[in-house]
């Protein structure tokens, strides 16, 4: 961290499409390690009704003008322009105390998920602007009425306040799903870090692949900014629990509704199993775990585990193994090669720290470390904020309370002792709602037992074992495809989840009507809606198919000997085919009758069109269901319509579902299925 | 309203297991048509932590014990319970003004709502106790290490606070899903008509189908009930914005990140497009739809219609139309035969109506109606809360505020114009959230452009045409399977949407693990757990079969023959099965390939068990997806377990979920799909 350290510097905001420095100099911000100047920042003078708006005004009508894959893309590339430079960001990071491998977590981890989801989004999502949740529900028997919930993305800004452990995970990980959603964003990052967010959103805005507007950065207080803010806007929060309540009930919320999501640090337990015993691999992953999750990014995590809960006959081994590792974690400068652990964020963070420790001494003592003599491996102990981890031993958790209240944001936990696994489950719901709790065993009913006893305390539940420990993803790592979010202390927030975090930015409607106006609506075909007939639709390549183009196929008469036969060349000799007695004795069938995959074949026997063509390849079949017995003699035809044409952004064709109805002489729905088909974009393909 | 009427009475909270009057006489309850005594209310006394409590230390375990099947099964036996005295209901909701169709939206509704959570329920949620969410998220490529959400029930209650308008819908629609996901209530009806509620949970309680505790009835204030909600309660709440804000900013809400939902009156809007001139169907539909929505339970709805946005050059017709319908609409005693509209709820809701109509003045002008003279086909219109209807008419709309933000609850809607598509679009959004509009048009183009305009503003959009006319369920009906809640002014809420509701009261949790361990709090086999090989799978019943057990087929080798055969004997001559220039062409294949559905065949053929056995029928199929091509002499094997085991309470038999994994000779998987079965409870079955 010496020859390309920058100069102190005077952060600015990205606002409006301009770089805008505060109106005043600011408040100063210190390297962790140091204490030296690295810059100064101050929002003031910005006018934030305005950064609001423009938002709301240039970027969302371009954001949602483009599809799901077209915004995946976008975050594709940026996600690639940015890891190229990640070497810059390390050098950054190390100034807020973050080692290289509490870096990798922020930056390479932050960068991943914004990757994760460009991937998600593009496998996940349909190429479209509208997105349809769930089933069509038919709302009368005459199919003239239905209904299709769709989600549309919110009109407004997402406005994301974030803490200063993550500068730029805590970023990337919100921005990636509102972008996806089509919804621009405002980030607000905590000021005590924001020179790193400060340093990735100049690096993101230089690409110029965002709209502009899509992201615009306030460094320093977001003053008024929450006075403008309606019900086409969201707002999230990292951070203390006390912030985010004052948040939360903040006029403009309240009033206009305005979608708030908080994701606050919470009390988050680890648990021994029973099973778990000292020379056991899950005991020895146990004692790993927990002195990571101390030692990382100096304990400053709001995943981490800041109470660990044990079989009683058990802590006193634990207390000794964890002791042991926690003695041997080398702290010190975060760019020297040996240490494992760097300084808290801030002198200011060292001294709520170490008092938070002595409030936790109400209820528990000190087992190992001492939160007042500081031993540094490299790194001045008068001008970093470094703090050795700290254990305590709570012997009577039930009757205490400071051990599932106070937090200690470092690297400081709590073991506490249960006698069954009923108190085990108790004292991890004490913590009152957490992001994550983590258990070690390798007894699937103490998986069982525990897991379904805390769940609902919980966002998420790692189970660590023998079976995973190379794998594991640990207890202290969100991750892009998982809600990262807990109820009650943590917030009660939900983020990321896949594809789930992208629709926390878009309204879900229900649309009612006929299935001809619905279908125009969500641009996908629905039974009852407009069906054209006229030249095999397996001759049209994708520039000429179109939604509810339809075949109805010639008739074919189901017979004893196609049965026989394709029983005979398949093998599939089921009784219910073959034998009339045991059929009748089956309570869904009169006779024998003709397997289904004949059925299915059949049909595709019926509908397909020989020739080469632009079809390149049924690829699949989705949700198929056989709905009425087909006895021989029944006569067959398919109805086959184009329901949704899903063109690729990156190759010369594209995923067109068709749904197949199988109908038999009396009109009875005997299967009904999607069937997924590769087409080519034009026929014959382009050279 | 004679013979059957009650005596004036002291209603009464059910808590804590027992009817329990309130410590003083309490507040007055008059008939909305006479002005008479129907009851005092007073919750005074009584303890709300216990309250609480009693729901979750009595109700709660009871309730996540059973199975979502076992919970629908007592909501249907309780909804036709209900429905069985639903005379003695549609008698006492006379006294709150509501007409007989009035009070069948209220009262059959409400039921009617809670027997199609109870036939969803049962349709479309596993018969378990964990439900899962979303697919299998793999974390590992060696299948080590995975995650499945899941979803658990919270272990709190819910406190759900009611409006006026409809005392039986409002708490039946509500305590359905609730219960559904094992949640227990506290129900809190508006004072106004808390009587009808008080009847009908006196009839509930009788019925002895729900577990003590299930459902808790507080008639009166909540007094300090909500100092005691925790992170695992949840509140809900429908009625006026100024209290729903207040009560969101509880500090026990705040403080604990309860679950609040709020459904709030909103302005919505109804939108006539520009094809719906007058003579077509689409016109005289719009009339009717808003005059029915001014007048059905005299305007008191939450979903009713006003503000009505019309192409300029229409509304001259239309305003002509729609007076002439609310002329012809007699307003009286609601158990009359000839009255169509009754009263109010009380008088101060109508001294309220005036006032707002005064606000609304501002903006607008009276044409038609008189608000101050009261014109009655029966009863007294001094001692009733009897109203006209009142339309107005608001010429300059984006000069207006009132319009836009004043909401008169009673009979009284505004007409304004619009110049452009892009205009209607906006005056809609102008509402700043609501809970529904709808759209008149027969028009696809229009349908697209309004409906996708509008819907991140609303929570419902009704399309209503000549199609749909008699199937139609109208603009102003939530539904149990859809959504009901809108963004902004509307609350920001979203209640029912069918089994969306349920999972309201439950949280959502990501779990983590080997796949093994997975399984075990799943219930589900995963991908990577454990299997047991041994007899037959299809050899064993229900009593017999396990999650893991599993078959490893023999091999089978696709020839030429064979897929010549295929394809002359189902008729699937496709280019990629015959041509060997054709297939190379494409981009997909190397050579001519076997048929998908010759595969699935095939397979079926190794993994049948042929004798007659437990397993009745394969009913469908899930997600297939043929993922690497089969070429002439690949040889196949199959690899079939047991995934999920739903037995059904109501038949001898019940789905098996089986996975199924079709490879090639070097171990790559061609098909991955489920098999869907029906399996027999027991083998041989019980006689």
């Amino acid at each position: 961290m010496n020859a390309t350290i920058r100069p102190a510097r005077r952060l600015e905001s990205y606002v409006c499409g301009q770089w805008t420095p505060g109106a005043k100099e600011g408040q100063p911000l210190l390297d962790a390690s140091t204490g030296e100047l690295v810059a100064h920042i101050d929002s003031s003078g910005l006018n934030f009704a305005e950064v609001l708006e423009f938002g709301r005004s240039v970027a969302s009508p371009k954001l949602r003008a483009m599809s799901f894959h077209e915004r995946a893309a976008m975050l594709k590339a940026l996600g690639l322009k940015l890891m190229e430079q990640k070497e810059e960001f390390y050098t950054e990071s190390l100034r807020t105390g973050a080692t290289r491998s509490d870096g990798w977590v922020d930056i390479e981890g932050g960068i991943g998920t914004m990757l994760t989801f460009a991937s998600k989004g593009r496998r996940e999502l349909p190429n479209t602007r509208v997105l349809v949740d769930g089933d069509v529900e038919p709302l009368s028997k005459d199919n003239s009425f239905s209904a299709q919930h769709i989600l549309t993305p919110l009109q407004g800004v997402a406005v994301h306040i974030n803490a200063f452990n993550f500068p730029v995970w805590g970023m990337l990980e919100k921005i990636a799903p509102t972008l996806l959603a089509g919804v621009p964003c405002v980030v607000k990052p905590a000021s005590q870090t924001a020179y790193l967010t400060e340093l990735v959103v100049r690096r993101i805005i230089e690409t110029g692949i965002l709209p502009e507007g899509a992201l615009q950065l306030i460094c320093g207080s977001v003053g008024d900014l929450l006075d403008h803010v309606t019900g086409q806007d969201a707002v999230t929060f990292t951070g203390s629990a006390w912030t985010g309540q004052k948040l939360k009930q903040h006029p403009a919320i309240i009033q206009n509704s305005v979608r708030f999501t908080m994701e606050a640090d919470s009390l988050n337990s680890s648990i021994l199993g029973p099973d778990a015993v000292p020379g056991t691999p899950e005991f020895d992953l146990f004692v790993k775990e927990v002195a990571r999750e101390m030692t990382a990014k100096a304990g400053q995590k709001c995943t981490a585990i800041r109470r660990v809960i044990a079989p009683r006959a058990l802590t006193e081994a634990l207390v000794a193994a964890i002791g042991e590792r926690l003695a041997k974690t080398a702290v010190g400068l975060p760019g020297d090669e040996g240490t494992r652990m760097g300084p808290l964020a801030s002198m200011d963070q060292r001294d709520e720290v170490r008092q938070r420790i002595r409030d936790l001494q109400a209820d528990a003592e000190i087992v190992a470390g001492d939160p007042d003599a500081v031993n540094v491996a490299s790194g001045d102990a008068e001008k970093g904020a470094f703090l050795n981890p700290v254990l305590l031993y709570c012997d009577k958790p039930f009757a205490a309370t400071a051990v599932h209240d106070v937090e200690a944001f470092g690297p400081v936990s709590t073991v506490m002792p249960y006698d069954s696994l009923d108190e085990a489950v108790e004292l991890s719901r004490k913590g009152k709602g957490s992001l994550v709790s983590s258990l070690f065993t390798d007894d699937p009913k103490v998986a069982e037992e525990v897991v379904l006893g805390i769940a609902p305390y919980h966002g998420r539940v790692l189970i660590g074992n023998r079976a995973s420990a190379k794998t594991s993803t640990g207890h202290g790592s969100p991750l892009a495809g998982l809600v990262h979010g807990g109820p009650g202390r943590a917030g009660g927030g939900e983020e990321m989840g896949g594809m789930r975090g992208v629709k926390h930015y878009m309204q879900r409607t229900a649309v009612q009507g006929t299935p001809r106006l619905l279908s125009a609506v969500t641009g996908r075909w629905i039974e009852g809606a407009d069906a054209t007939q006229g030249e095999h639709p397996f001759r049209k390549s994708l520039a000429e198919l179109k939604i509810g183009d339809q075949l109805v196929t010639a008739k074919r008469t189901i017979t004893l000997e196609d049965v026989e036969h394709f029983a005979h060349f398949t093998g599939d000799t089921f009784y219910a085919h073959m034998d009339s007695e045991a059929a009748k004795a089956n309570p869904f069938f009169d006779d024998r009758v003709a397997h289904g995959y004949l059925i299915a074949s059949f049909a595709a026997g019926l509908f397909v069109e020989p020739n080469p063509g632009p079809v390149l390849a049924n690829f699949g079949v989705d949700h198929l269901r056989f709905l009425t017995p087909v006895y021989f003699g029944d006569t067959l035809q398919v109805r086959l319509t184009c329901k949704e044409i899903n063109p690729r952004a990156t190759a010369e064709h594209g995923e067109v579902r068709w749904d197949c109805q199988v109908t038999n002489q009396d009109g009875a729905v005997v299967a009904q299925y999607d069937v997924l088909t590769m087409v080519a974009k034009s026929w014959p393909p382009a050279a």
